[in-house]
């Protein structure tokens, strides 16, 4: 389930070779326009039957323009992958590679938008203003402590769901490559004790996570050090989490923190843990190094240590917990069932459907989470995150049962056939 | 050239029943995705090569993302159509036809953008915003005077050109359709007086641009009457067309207005004008009844009162003289020169190209405009455009002679290949 390493030229190719004009993504008509009749339908004047039948009945709306099935993958550049503060600019392939994602793994249509925002409140505004052209914001790469105000007060502000993807997406795909990790290596999780270390987005929400999943003992490690109750800490989410972390009140630094634990998580920047601290781990340790593209530690290294399972962030690897994984079908879920949220217990009811795709038979070291291109995976997730949001009362709409996992199979065909028309990677002839 | 009329069933059908999903576009990769290599170039970690780049080199953007060719047409909604401010909501309809004639004819990729915004400043706050990941904004559907303000200072904040169609777009194919109109029935621009009615920001750009092709005399008029010298207007565009037309200092209603008028424009709204008004114009009238979707007064009824030539602005009638035949090549030539705007040349240099596709031997009355489904004429308007934006020094790109023209064949080419997979309107099954 690994593939080679991915070179610059490679990746710069990819954007800027492609068959016509350059970047990832393009926009379509849905349907073709021959003749002048064609365009009086589509545009004017049809468009004006399409303007009152709107006005007349705004629920019209859904029915008439793309808005149901359209994202928003929205970011500030504050917090680009492994990057930081890359700025919004830097940010915008990282976006459009996501947008091909959400389209081709679940059928949703997304678009990039990279904003040049002052602040949070800036990037709140903006968010409220634009919600009559979208069915949902993916918030991405937006840094902490300003992520989870921006999530919270979209909340309230739009009927749109708005799911930030780190973290969401990658708590969720942590979570379920816990699960099935567990069972490889028979523990169990109210037994264990996992170090994650960065406490931004992606580490907060999967620290919330693994405590809804029962994990005895969480440490939790950022540039600060270990977070111990009594600390002084500038973010609330860190207070909140030295109350609920941290059972011995260690002190400390990140080797400190690993001494004697069953798993790391590594949600921070590359190269933080040694092959030293991975000897110093429990009996078969555990290790998710996932910060991207150069994880804590390489796969190789841990491994060479006495890792007893891998995983990392990467699609060259084995094991590649990937928050690919989730956020087309937790999307898909939310668009389907016009949540206006997407609750904790949707994300662990994705956890638990994408842990399911590996049959326990088929679990094994290098193989505890199921791959991007399976067939099955995102129409099974979505179905079983609709289902959770129907339970909780958070839909809208209640598609019924199989509606979704169907839907997303149907549209996964469909983009699969135009793909058919498109030449494939590395890709031919440039424009003239 | 004309059309049967347009049901508002067929309407409606297009937006709902198309092969997936609602709506007139989609977002689609550029290059087929199939494998796990595949993903780690387009996705993860190969967007890490894409940010580092584009952080070393900014012109890199341009390079490896959609962003030179993509424009947002935004709209507040507070001027759709012939509707007035039916909001963002109900105008998604109009901007996503837009979108799919600015792919078709020009082979620009364009996201609609549905604005709640609170007033002008709001709209051009959240647009300077958004400017990292767009190379056009196409400004549609915002009522005068806000529209005027709205490019006035994106011109002043963004590198990227703002167009505002109602005023450029519109102005543009009037001015073409009126060169033309003056062939066909032997008449010098010097010698004519022109009635626009409607002096909104279609208006007002029509009249400049007749006043750039040296039409002699121009009575405007709108909801206040004749625009006079001496009247108390509150906005500044009328108070600077008071100054410069009606050289008669006419005063009245529409009915004065007309009379021995040898042109009139309406880019007004539906049935402003009766027969007995044309029938006192100037021998040989010409009749712009340009209201969408209802003109001014139909096109049968002006033909029965002894018009001339009659134009309207829908596709089910001869001489559509829609904004659709200029937009696609003037936002064509602005994103290949990267100007930062649009200038009034620029738009001349349109209109003139959009006359002289059609041959001074097929000109007729009802054969004033090229059509729409022509081969060469984006090509042929965008190269004229992109070549008058580079004489007048706006261009920061020259992408050499022909060049512009020979892109827009090739795009148009590869866009009409794509639609080849697209079901024929009207649309076949719909999604299970």
């Amino acid at each position: 389930m690994a593939s080679p390493p991915v070179t610059k030229e490679a990746a710069l190719a990819f954007g800027r070779d492609v068959y016509y004009g350059h970047g990832k993504i393009e926009i379509l008509p849905k349907v073709a326009v021959h003749s002048l009749q064609d365009m009086a339908v589509a545009y004017t004047p049809g468009v004006g039957h399409a303007v009152r039948e709107v006005q007349a009945r705004p629920e019209a709306l859904s029915e008439l323009t793309a808005k149901d099935n359209l994202v928003a993958i929205v970011t500030d550049g504050t917090a680009v992958l492994g990057f930081g503060n890359a700025g919004p600019r830097a940010a915008l392939p990282v976006m459009e590679g996501k947008a091909t994602m959400f389209k081709l793994l679940a059928g949703i249509d997304c678009f990039p938008l990279c904003i040049q925002a002052r602040d949070a409140a800036h990037l709140i505004d903006i968010l409220e203003a634009l919600e009559p052209g979208f069915g949902g914001y993916n918030i991405e790469d937006v840094a902490a402590p300003a992520c989870f105000e921006v999530v919270r007060q979209l909340e309230q502000r739009v009927a749109i769901p708005a799911m930030h993807d780190d973290q969401y997406g990658t708590a969720t795909v942590i979570a379920a490559g816990l699960i099935n990790a567990l069972k490889v290596t028979g523990r169990a999780a109210g037994d264990i004790r996992v170090v994650v270390n960065g406490i931004g987005a992606a580490g907060t929400a999967t620290i919330d996570m693994l405590q809804a999943l029962g994990v005895g003992e969480i440490t939790a490690h950022d540039k600060a050090g270990i977070i111990y109750r009594g600390g002084d800490y500038p973010h609330e989410h860190w207070r909140r989490m030295a109350e609920t972390t941290n059972r011995d009140r260690l002190q400390g630094d990140l080797a400190t923190a690993m001494r004697g634990a069953d798993v790391f998580i590594g949600v921070s920047v590359a190269n933080q843990v040694t092959p030293e601290m991975v000897r110093s781990m429990a009996r078969g340790p555990i290790v998710f190094g996932l910060a991207n593209p150069e994880p804590e530690i390489r796969p190789d290294a841990a491994l060479a240590a006495g890792a007893a399972i891998v995983a990392s962030g990467r699609f060259d690897f084995p094991n590649h917990c990937n928050n690919v994984l989730a956020f087309p079908a937790l999307m898909r879920a939310a668009l389907d069932t016009k949540t206006r949220r997407v609750s904790r217990e949707m994300c662990l009811a994705a956890s638990r459907a994408i842990a399911a795709e590996v049959p326990d038979a088929e679990l094994a070291p290098d193989l505890i989470l199921p791959s991007p291109l399976s067939a099955t995976l995102y129409p099974n997730v979505a179905e079983a995150v609709a289902r959770e949001a129907v339970k909780q009362g958070l839909a809208r709409v209640d598609p019924g049962v199989g509606a979704v996992a169907a839907k997303t199979a149907h549209l996964r065909r469909l983009v699969q056939e135009r793909q058919r028309s498109l030449p494939a990677h590395p890709p031919g002839a440039a424009a003239p």
